[in-house]
């Protein structure tokens, strides 16, 4: 049979997307043929406005559609208390808290031997330039509980060790709601270690 | 945190890909965003060709890029002996065989009272057309073993009892590879019912 080239190509460009294999792209191309003609075009654009429209916020890195993000521009929120995260999806989290009135930055990644990122690749220089800057009191290290997260929090704390910002790293232990048995043992024993007077 | 509209728009169109929920929309809508201009373009396009492109094949309704598809326009298939299918996916299994040198007819769906799919529906004035025009000798009725695509075949079947058409359909029995203790009571039944000596 005919080999559909048009829809091969469009098979490649699903392909390339998260978790989709080569079948689910290849139903996903053919499901777009049954497509109305205004669908296809609205998905077309939406690809690129998307990619055109949105960008990393200059001041902390979040996406935005803005020219400045609307945390940053936002006057109520104390630009003296930045949480550091090292992907724009991590603020969801605390934005969601709806309890912390600070303002945010975010990494672009963590320090990693193994992937090639180095100091260079982070936004660390620009972290310290508004810690100068915006005259910043408390940064709150909030990397993932990982070991590249880890090293990179204990690098910009190390940074930060001889002014007179405060830096604390978010607590380790363990997760609410969870069952002791299931609790790994780093996990486990930095519960113990943090354990609290009650 | 500020609501991307672009992103939004970009989620809902992913959303209504076959087998795509939102959770994983908004996950490919993101990583949109981390493709390069180039690769965004790509896409876009390969949308939109895919849609211009492709079309049904004016004789027998298979998709193609072509005119006519590459199984009409071939001489040395036998045009005297159609094979009839619901969707022109359906068309791929025969000619992954390599044995068929007859053409095909895709109807476009089944008889479905539920689905409201009535005969003006499907290609069926179109193929009594072709049957006539190109002298055919030979009618294989190859919709699926599902009570619409039965009744579809009768119907067809029905139409061209008056004329000399030798019109049959696909055996029904336990597949190959299976396991009898596996097979539907139908599936069964069939095939009892259509056993050969041996």
């Amino acid at each position: 049979m005919e080999k559909l080239k048009s829809v091969e190509k469009l098979t490649d460009a699903f392909s390339k997307l998260p978790g989709v294999g080569h079948k689910s792209a290849e139903k996903m191309a053919y499901s777009v043929l049954d497509m109305s003609d205004e669908d296809v075009e609205l998905f077309s654009s939406a690809l690129k406005d998307a990619k055109r429209k949105v960008h990393k916020c200059p001041e902390c890195g979040i996406l935005t559609e803005n020219d400045i993000c609307e945390i940053c521009s936002d006057k109520g929120r104390h630009k003296d208390r930045i949480i550091v995260v090292s992907y724009p999806k991590d603020v969801l989290g605390f934005e969601k808290l709806a309890t912390y009135d600070g303002v945010y930055h975010v990494l672009g990644g963590t320090l990693s031997a193994v992937n090639g990122v180095g100091v260079d690749d982070l936004a660390i220089v620009s972290l310290l330039e508004r810690i100068k800057r915006d005259n910043v009191k408390e940064v709150i290290l909030a990397t993932n509980p990982t070991i590249d997260g880890e090293t990179t929090a204990l690098y910009i704390a190390k940074l930060l060790e001889s002014t007179d910002v405060e830096v604390s790293r978010l607590a380790y232990g363990l997760p609410m709601g969870g069952h002791l048995e299931y609790a790994d043992s780093l996990t486990l024993s930095k519960a113990l270690e943090g354990r609290k007077k009650i």
